[in-house]
């Protein structure tokens, strides 16, 4: 029956080492002699938490058992404590942090194929509850998985628990008909740890309203896992149509598209994106989420936060979902970066955007008003110094074609052309000495444009290749 | 708000009537007053449960709130303790069905669009918690909607919740503000029922794990709402590939299709087919669906019990799930029924067989062998008495051909050749006389064979039109 769970739920190959978790608690003694006996090649591994005073003692007791099976035996050991207040988390997430830290990082250093540990049906039960509790979704309340990544501490080494469908005394008779000799851990007494409030006092209660609750919570679990694939692989299909790219600190989603997705695949899509740029963010609130929801019609230009430092913002027919910090990419927009010097016929901007220079004969009328955008055309005569291109300095004016009087600040001229903020720092201006003679792509300035006294006009162009 | 839910999430339409379930509580009453002072046309319905002797005092209190309102008022009662006892239910699950079977009932004669009943978000809690503690799956654990269908009361007819939102004590502070005098139903203090204790012990315990559980379960239900509705539509695309044909009292999967489905899908359509064949199987839990996903691999012609008196089959390429007493269509096999002469030159049996009869003079050896099982050659002057096409005596024996000494019954023939357990009682066989000479399309009889002797041949042939 274990045998069968080794080999098909959690997917192990007995001819590659297997690193156990072994706290030398009843749960993991157990999963060790198994692991053992079904000959798997086990890799004993202990983590001491400093917390109490026999913890030394326990990690000298692994030690000798995995001696005694002949099995190599590594540890390692940490002052939770301490981490904890310097981290400001409680005693349990800090313990679970640095042991799972030293498990995966003790695999990866042994080649194993997974980190095993001891999780029973009983923790399964705790788990679920405590995710209700908190009002977790779907992928909370599913609970643990005999074989899952976790993506916090390896992207692509497996987690097993092949002891999930046992419940802890079942590991605890196991141990006395083998007289192997665990040791009891007096802190799952103390019911200043929330988990173990749940298990002395709220699950037995709750057994009071359903006899087999505990029971009735580990099939809750297997169902939702099941329910849990169907819609990972419904946003698997999904994820390449409608994140058409993406990048370091950024997702990029088709607007259109995810509009038009049911609200439980929207909120799948914002949860996988969110997770993909912080593996932490697991608590993502239902909040959050519908606050993501809300924003999605928002016309482009629009911004708004997210969670944990991400920002929702939209531009044409994307959404971008983004970390403060990112570096996106800017094919739709010309950007530059440094003054460059304007000689010769054409300048190489980012992302194969180029500007063009020519020379050329006034011929029409239509010149004067700067019908196309990405054409300028400027009267020669009228530069002051020779052209450059460079980004806009903070306050700085301009006086675009047809404001006869005055002048407005760039940024003004940006939002009015709905040009997206993270756009607008590396926006390309082309100037003549300090004058800003074109704002590339958007308008020529005023006094610089082309009338009937003109006789030589300089034509600048850009486009993207 | 309450208008925006009115419109969106319930779907109301201000033109049509709604009826609306009024107990003269506080939450029904505020429902009651929210309808209508938005300017829809509502039907004022009461069931008096006769479970308290103010019982009748309410239900008068309610029909004159209708008539100051210049609403329609429509009440009914039943003796609900008495029914409970009768079917075997408890006072709350009696309570529940007799009052919507007016509540529906009401709604249909009066052409109303919905029932609109005044749970809120507390009851929801409450569904949710009771659920959870029962060991639900998504169906249940996602809790009440703010619009659905309760197909157990009537298939189209949706019912709908516009207070979901709104929290028991915001109703209560809504009366107060607007001069409403709600009743006060005294046994909604009365801890023999579940969902007073779940209300007033240990939601309230709950809370002292976390203080914003209520809030928490609030938002868990609607995110799984999005997650069940995911998997109903992928649901909805699988069917008409998966369920080729079904009928009264079952349902056909095929096989190869459904087993290549992942788990979740699989419990999916299963539930789905198990509630379409008994609308009342809201419980089917997850040890039945284990057991079907666990039969599914089964070869054909095997049998298990599903649940509600439900039974799996496999055939061929299909795996039914059907009702003891369903009326299968048997297509892939000839059926009778009655003793049918065998005169002219066919006879039509159901589903569009035909037993055709022909008189042919002895050509090739292969006759002697009975090479096609759906025709047979037998020797016409050996045939004592009319032909008669009749179904099997229980105990019949039968030489067939090959078998020199001796017989065999019937039903292990049928066993021999895998032919369905539900196929053989209405199964053709071909007699003479008392004598079965051809069971039809499978085997002839070996006296009746075809020799050198053989000077006239009759041939019968069996074929699906």
């Amino acid at each position: 029956m274990l045998e069968e769970v080794l080999r098909t739920q959690c997917a192990l190959d007995p001819a590659l080492p297997v690193l156990a978790g072994v706290s030398g608690g009843a749960d993991s003694l157990c999963l060790l002699e198994l692991l053992h006996a079904a000959g798997y090649r086990v890799i004993v591994a202990h983590f001491n938490h400093r917390l109490r005073p026999e913890a030394a003692e326990d990690c000298e007791a692994v030690a000798a058992h995995a001696r005694r099976l002949g099995l190599p035996f590594l540890s390692d050991s940490a002052d939770v404590r301490l981490w904890a207040d310097e981290h400001g988390l409680s005693l349990e997430e800090a313990a679970r942090t640095l042991r799972y830290r030293f498990l995966f990082a003790a695999a990866r250093a042994q080649a194993a194929q997974a980190v095993a540990v001891g999780h029973t049906a009983d923790d399964q039960v705790e788990t679920v509850l405590m995710h209700f509790l908190r009002g977790a979704g779907l992928s909370g309340l599913k609970g643990m998985q005999y074989r899952t990544l976790l993506p916090l501490f390896d992207p692509a080494l497996p987690i097993v628990r092949p002891l999930l469908s046992l419940w802890r005394q079942d590991t605890e008779s196991f141990c006395r008909e083998h007289d192997l000799e665990p040791h009891f851990d007096l802190s799952n007494n103390d019911e200043t740890y929330f988990r173990n409030r749940l298990r002395h006092t709220l699950i037995p209660e709750l057994e009071t309203y359903n006899p087999r609750f505990k029971q009735a919570l580990v099939h809750t679990a297997l169902a939702l896992q099941g329910d849990h694939a169907v819609l990972e692989a419904d946003l698997d299909d999904m994820w390449e149509a409608i994140v058409p790219a993406r990048g370091e600190g950024w997702v990029a989603f088709d607007r259109l598209l995810l509009q038009a997705c049911q609200p439980g695949l929207q909120r799948g899509l914002l949860l996988r994106a969110a997770q993909s740029l912080n593996p932490d963010s697991r608590d993502i609130g239902f909040e959050a989420l519908e606050r993501a929801l809300a924003f999605l019609p928002s016309p482009p230009g629009k911004q708004a936060d997210f969670i944990n430092g991400l920002q929702l913002f939209t531009e044409g027919d994307r959404l971008y979902l983004a970390a403060l910090e990112a570096d996106l990419t800017f094919e739709a927009w010309p950007q530059v970066s440094l003054p460059l010097p304007l000689s010769g016929d054409r300048l190489v901007l980012k992302n194969g955007w180029v500007l063009s220079i020519e020379e050329c004969t006034p011929q029409t009328e239509d010149w004067k008003h700067n019908p196309q955008p990405w054409v300028a055309f400027l009267d020669a005569d009228l530069l002051e110094g020779s052209l450059v291109v460079r980004t806009a300095i903070p306050g700085e004016r301009f006086q675009p074609l047809g404001m006869e009087n005055g002048s407005l600040k760039l940024s003004d001229l940006f939002i009015n052309l709905k040009i997206p903020r993270r756009a607008r720092p590396a926006w390309p201006l082309v100037c003549a000495g300090e004058q800003v003679v074109w704002v590339a792509g958007l308008r020529t300035a005023h006094p610089l444009r082309v009338t009937e006294k003109t006789t030589r006009v300089i034509k600048l162009s850009l486009q993207k290749n």
